[in-house]
């Protein structure tokens, strides 16, 4: 469905004078709905690397050719009231979101995001409109990357939850993905990009906090539409980068993933983290925490070798600051040390889903 | 984890005379159930086809090796309290069930399912022997399949979904998969095994029916641990059938989504379709609405010229039904007619996923 009968759609509301009751998901039923979903993505155009879609929405599974040696693959879901209130998010936002935090995970892998499959569950009273909706702020994304939606489904639920795997490719060996596990003792530990923001447009959100319109606009972006750095991702492995993991967690927190699969320890210094400037100009004293431990910035935290952190710092679209490094000998996790090269602890810092484990891991 | 360390955990709820509670998810955090989910699924092995898992479970993404020439990709969500009771079904039910309706898919194509990811969302209070229970069903299931559970997402919500994906291969080139768009006249219309015991099975769990143990058994394996039929639907493509689906929506329902894609319609005639014999025995005048209608049989309906139907049922290891035939006139829907040939309509006659539209489409 083009932009031109969306807008013919929300015109069918007041027709002859009279209120028209917006259309349900459940009026629609099941296969109306995805007869218009389907208008809605993009799919059956060739891929630059070779491959062709052969089926996409509308059959038992998507079919397509590939030429890839080596495939990523990965899921993740956002469920209504946990990740988002729709109270104070747009649906548009929740397609995209939910998008890109998949596309991301394709990012810290230096891999190449090529197909999408979506699972929506909500309730039958949803209006088409508002479905319509998330699915063009994930068309939108997907767009930008040459990611094709090829399937999925639609199911009824209390609220909505909406899962999205993403599929990608890594081109040449094994060698060439970036992983968790290749880090290593005398690495140089770098983050792409600025911190924190994701966070406080949350707290924003939530709190009704008032702050400039360019702020306000800055911390919305960065927590309702990040954008994920697959450009980026592909960068650091052309340049030799090895382990990289995305920020969703928290700094802190997802580089202790990295010190886990590594089997080593890291310092970061507290005077280099590169705290969003929204969040510095307006959080006052909790910037940094929300810089370490906020997560969901989407930033691609990896380490490397001096030489070839430098090489990417010169070679990148984007800022790239070096924060500490790898450590062969500590307890396993993150040390965050002051500008004399104090320890300094903070009470959480990450993310854990079932929200009781947030110390230090 | 294996089965003798699970043993152990059930046990640690009576230590020193005391009951200790069952640890919840929350107690346990995000990241330590994933470590606990990880070793419940099985990967890292090599596959038949040459496919080699290069990261499964724990890092950003999975990524594996790949000569598939033709990827076939599909996800489906099962939500509590819709598509599952906790009250009737054992959290075992429900992971074999998430991923079978998925493997389905891929059967329907005629390919090879290899790969799946997960992603569970739950309530914190939700025990961490219950998921445990809920990945072993699954691990069961691909098992059996040679499926490897390579990577997946935990998150919080207020009742459990689970969505999965699944990624199989086609062999040899895009003829060789089995779409809804393929039939053609003329073609037989034909299904494999038989209809109407995973509706019975529903109505047996949620009207608290009581049948013989045989009976019981049957129908309960049936809605609850069905059994997709992967190598039937390698067999079709061997043998030359181009047209699929699975029997998921209801027989009528899928036929017309054959009639719909492919621009034909279909004449079943009533007395050939095989209503399963626990559902004829039990069932009396319900019997045959059940197995036109039920749905989630999972069993294959194709069509094929009436050569290739009979080479089909002489090859196939299960019971197949030649039940009706491709028309090139009529409404683009299915005709159901009786002993005379003789139209017949049926008030409800399939499954769509908001209810309301069960009319014939």
């Amino acid at each position: 469905m083009d932009r031109y009968s969306l807008r013919c759609l929300s015109f069918s509301c007041l027709r002859n004078g009279a209120i028209i009751p917006a259309m349900k998901v459940s009026d629609l039923g099941e296969f109306g709905l995805i007869d218009r979903l389907t208008d809605v993505v993009r799919t059956g155009r060739d891929r630059p690397t070779g491959d062709s879609l052969i089926l996409g929405i509308g059959d038992d599974t998507a079919a397509w050719r590939t030429n890839a040696a080596t495939q990523l693959a990965t899921i993740d879901s956002m469920v209504e009231g946990v990740h988002f209130s729709l109270a104070t998010v747009s649906w548009e936002d929740v397609g995209w979101k939910s998008l890109a935090v998949n596309l991301s995970d394709i990012a810290a892998m230096g891999g190449l995001p090529e197909y999408a499959l979506v699972s929506l569950a909500m309730p039958g009273d949803t209006e088409v409109d508002d479905v319509i909706s998330l699915y063009r702020g994930m068309a939108d994304l997907a767009e930008r990357f040459d990611v094709a939606i090829v399937g999925g489904d639609t199911v009824s639920a209390p609220q909505v939850v909406v899962s999205v795997t993403v599929l990608g490719r890594a081109d040449g060996s094994e060698d060439t993905i970036l992983t968790r596990s290749a880090g290593r003792p005398g690495d140089v530990v770098a983050v792409t990009g600025s911190l924190g923001a994701s966070a406080a447009g949350v707290e924003m959100l939530l709190g009704g906090l008032e702050f400039s319109s360019g702020t306000t606009a800055a911390l919305r972006q960065a927590c309702l539409r990040p954008c994920p750095r697959v450009a980026e991702g592909r960068l650091l492995v052309e340049h030799g980068v090895r382990a990289a993991i995305d920020v969703s967690d928290g700094l802190v927190s997802d580089l202790n993933h990295i010190c886990r699969a590594s089997g080593v320890s890291a310092r970061v210094e507290l005077d280099r983290v590169p705290v969003a400037a929204p969040v510095r100009d307006s959080f006052g004293d909790r910037a940094l925490e929300l810089a370490l431990t906020g997560g969901e910035d989407f930033e691609l935290l990896f380490t490397a070798s001096a030489e070839f952190v430098k090489r990417v710092i010169a070679a990148a679209p984007c800022p790239v600051t070096a924060i500490g490094e790898i450590l062969a000998e500590g307890d396993g996790r993150t040390v965050l040390v002051d500008g004399r090269g104090e320890p300094v602890t903070l009470a959480g810092t990450g993310w854990d889903h079932f929200g009781r484990a947030r110390s230090q891991r």
